[in-house]
């Protein structure tokens, strides 16, 4: 079973990849974004370096100095090619990286074929096949800001991407106030800033029944949301500015039309679609111009099974913080989520870019306010 | 009662910049840190701005070229000197800078002189005084910023700056879980982002009786604790290493001996004082090392009745967001508080540099986390 | 006579900052502007630094601190202020400074009244005064800048600061093709960077008798010069760009009209006058558009005699090397001139603010291309 | 003729990129390094762009947005990648540019087989010709860079990539005094910048005949010439310091011996070689501390029929600048050279990177003095 699901999920990010030229793999043109062999060799390195150097006997090492080009941030695990310069890096190249693929999925495999797999082992396990999920939205949104930002607009695929299950509603949902409970508390896996299930008291609100369309956005740009500081935070407003910012990422106003790139190349902006691609300042000057605001993401927990989720990452107006009672996990895995609670905001739900079995309504994702390259984008609360 | 208040506030503003010479008021070290003159004229300026010219028939204005020089982050109320430039401008020069305080102070008298003041004007006029507090404290800090980072150590006065009231102690209290209230609601005046009273869910906890003593704090410096990542957010460890950060602001490791400046001169740390100057980063990172953390503010602020504070703002482990129910103001007012409310951190209490009369137990000060140069403090909870 | 030369030299220094207010006495608002009072104790400390300390016995240093503050770029003579935070220094205050001038001075007056100045010593004073006759005009060029760029426009004198001596003409003066000698060879002081005396080639030339007007500038202004990137080097085209250049430093087209900041005050530009405040950058876009060039420093030495200089420093379009046979002196004086002989161009003449005596057809002086604040200007060669 | 000598020249830029990896060819480590595909497209480009499109009729062009991402410099033939963007670009694919060669080399072999080519014309072929060659020799540089900053050190080639000429010697030559010529004055083809044979005049002066070895470099280390700020520009001192120099290029001190990345693969430095990749500021800090100088331009150039040269790109103390009389060609031919006549310093001769048949005595190359990727060395003068 395990094995079965080890084999499909490290498939997948292979599949992603497939109408990718070699050159695509290699390219980093912001920070934020990996070249794509790179997220394919991290997730490689993840499996090598916690379950199987550690936990199978006479596992050979593929090459040393693979741990300093493919860790990302983990302190504890040595020095690491620092993140700006991982497009700097032509080797190993893309065969090399599906070797190094194939050599650690021969060992896993024969690994997890063994008698027994100890509990913490296959708590790891678990951990490393999420962490490839998470790295399979990244090779999407990381893809796309790649050949999004090429000036041929090169399109990833002439079938239908993604499937977006958005029907247009203005309606709201009503949720009284009270003590609720939120956080993780299922059999199944969560990340450990899930944890910790806890009470909190909220006062009455209602919350949009869907996400905001590229329609309703619209609006928001022509009745110049984008120049009227009143609607952004100082720092969203520096940003404005910086960026000479007046549309989501990926839209494009050609021949007097709203055009955006999508994986499907540069298309007219479909009205009736969640707005994507807006970051946290964006979100929050939208809601301040509707008269309203972002969910907290208790609230946004509460309610979620009220309404549908899963087509866009819908940022909250909560910051990324510990819950009471987290606690950080020995070792280097004790780095995977606490170390990041600070200067970052929630965002709840999915988007069509998760990968399938990789949500939860507990989940919480974290970026910085001035992201935009993720599948991101706002439910409104009043 | 109003005219004395006023003028006793203002006059507080000037005696801490009394023992200056006139050079210690130009200067701008860092963004963050404004020059003395600009404080004592941008606190002026809000109340030519925002009181008489509006509501002082036959009020001439002393300059309008000092709109310019004088607003600080009011868009509504046109341009102004970017913030790192404040430093580059040697006029108006400190003598104008007191004149205008004297002609803007006269009319303000004749001002509240005069019959009667609508309630709208009064609240703005309250908010003056709050604002000139504010940077009252903020002198104290930007003052020894300059002197403190000037290679000659200036002594700001001979005489005993603040009263300190800490008694060194390890006691915790405790507090029992369940729905208590948080925010203002008394007839004082308070900042539009206290208000809205709210209930909040809290867990049982402990809290210190009183904030972390420099003894405390050297013990996490021998200890390592600048050297370990693991104590840290990635974001602050990344703070440490570009800084070669090894101790609070201020302290200099001189002769085999910890000395830090104060507004007294250079001194020997003092190890029953509170920590001071630390940042977000800081705090986080030693209470990491304690096994413990840091309070939230509805923690805080529940627990406050319990023990002393006062002596140092105390970060805490929430973000600066709005309550549930926050509105902005209308107009320029309105730009006070509410757009700062992203990649800030809260602090609660109040420090030996807040001016009397200006605290409360539900004032939420705030700032960035990798900010040292206020009276910053740690407060444990367990 | 020495000590009457010292005493003469370092009361005009003080001269050009009597006009001054204190607070303008320490503010930097660019790295090359230093601030006013770092001009008088910078110049003192070479006094203190290489003529008192290792040559007037019994001499007490004023201020051993000091040399950390007041010390420019001489490696040999120890840690030094980053030039960039010159302006960041509130203290030693101005008053101190000036006390620190009576007191070198007092000691210097002593010393120069001694039986006997060794000639070495006699060398190295000449280079002080020189040194110092440098920063009178580093003086009026660091004080138009930061009175130019203050909103309020102070003015620096109500009196005829600079007396121009040109009289407008267009006339070329022919010379003839040759071995010629250019260099220093008389018996008075000169910097080390004149010397070597030596045979240069050059080709027929014809050169313009009178530096390029403000008028003949405005129609370069006026044909598009900053639109067109055909006239500019590569570098200067970058430049324009990113600062969206369209005229000389301190020119404002106000109303309709270009005014420029001068000491005296804003005005209208004078038609007549030598253009002003161009850096190598415009005065070689310039050249080109008229369809000219830029005299090299062998050119300009050469026919020197055959026209009127001194208004403006004239750009040549030589960088600043060594001459052959440039031999560096030892210990810190070496540090003078050579170590700055490269990325610089060489200006030939002398300006307004030069102080008298401070001129000779030999002297090289240097600035990276990008300068405007010098009093710089144009002399077409075709 | 022409096109034997098209068809060769094209193939030889393809035959230095056969060792390469796909992905080698798309990554740009630093803004100096293209991708090899860049340089590739970009030489095709300036093919299409000044000889088909204008002068062949019925030419279709490739790609109308291949000018987009393959201009270079060429203001006058519109918008262009960013420089620091090009490693950003995944498409066009490699597949694609080579397509691109084959395409405009076809049309090209069509073009040059027509009846009779222009003069004109044929002068801007020769033009391109020279373009390419001078790309090749920055295909060596910028694949060297590519592979030699990558962790895995990647061999280029097994085979001996360059042959070396050097024989150690200590010898000097002596020139006499006198007026000598420079600049080009063949009949073949020459850079516009060689133009204008003019006389110089030179003192007496010896030159070496051999560039400075690897031996002689490391004898400069071990005496702590990069710890000795005296040998050193000023700023050269400072980009000592910020990049914390310590050796040329390449040089990796591994288990106390000095080893340097070449195409061949990492190796001990090889004492008999000329010393490599070394900057202006390098190459002049040798200098002086030998007690020696660099030669200037025209001196190398007078005495290189007395010496071999070759092997080295060989810095002079000459900046770039314009000789008498130089002429920018109309058109955007006329922003190949004239337009960087700032801030670069002049290497003279050829390296073991240049391609046969592209190097004169007369030839002027230059690069920013901090630049080292270059495969340049020092001869010495006394």
């Amino acid at each position: 079973m395990l094995l079965q699901q080890y084999s499909s999920i490290r498939r997948h990010s292979e599949t992603i990849c497939k109408p990718l030229e070699i050159e695509d793999y290699v390219v980093q043109p912001i920070a934020d974004v990996s070249p794509p062999k790179w997220h394919l060799g991290h997730t490689t390195w993840f499996f090598e370096t916690f379950i199987l150097k550690p936990n199978f006997k006479g596992y050979e090492e593929y090459n040393p100095k693979y741990n300093f080009v493919f860790n990302s941030y983990y302190e504890s695990v040595g020095a690491r090619v620092v993140r700006t310069d991982r497009g700097n890096l032509s080797r190993p190249s893309v065969t090399d990286v599906y070797r190094y693929r194939a050599y650690v999925d021969e060992q896993m495999e024969a690994f997890l074929q063994s008698d027994s797999i100890a509990d913490d082992v296959a708590a790891l396990l678990e951990l490393g096949l999420n962490h490839e999920q998470q790295h399979q939205e990244l090779l999407y949104s990381d893809i796309k800001y790649i050949l999004g930002h090429n000036p041929l607009f090169p399109v990833y695929s002439t079938n239908n991407v993604f499937n977006e299950s958005i029907t247009p509603s203005t309606d709201f949902i009503d949720v009284q106030r009270g003590v609720y409970q939120i956080g993780y508390n299922g059999n199944g896996f969560c990340f450990d800033n899930e944890l910790g299930r806890h009470n909190v008291y909220l006062d009455d609100f209602e919350i949009a029944a869907n996400p905001v369309t590229n329609a309703e956005y619209l609006l928001f740009i022509k009745d110049g949301g984008y120049t009227n500081f009143r609607h952004w935070h100082s720092e969203g407003w520096d940003w404005v500015r910086q960026n000479a910012a007046q549309a989501p990422l990926y839209w494009h106003f050609i021949d007097g039309m709203w055009m955006h790139y999508t994986l499907n190349g540069l298309h007219e902006v479909d009205p009736n679609s969640a707005v994507c691609h807006i970051n946290f300042y964006e979100a929050s000057a939208f809601a301040s111009w509707k008269g309203m605001r972002l969910p907290t993401e208790a609230e946004w927990e509460v309610a979620s099974g009220l309404f549908n989720w899963g087509d866009r990452w819908e940022w909250t107006n909560s910051a990324y913080l510990a819950y009471p009672g987290f606690k950080k996990e020995a070792g280097a895995i004790g780095e995977y989520n606490g170390k990041f609670m600070v200067s970052q905001m929630v965002l709840r739900g999915a988007s069509v870019a998760t990968p399938p079995g990789h949500s939860r309504n507990t989940y919480r994702n974290f970026f910085h306010p001035r992201h935009q390259w993720q599948f991101t984008g706002i439910r409104l609360v009043k």
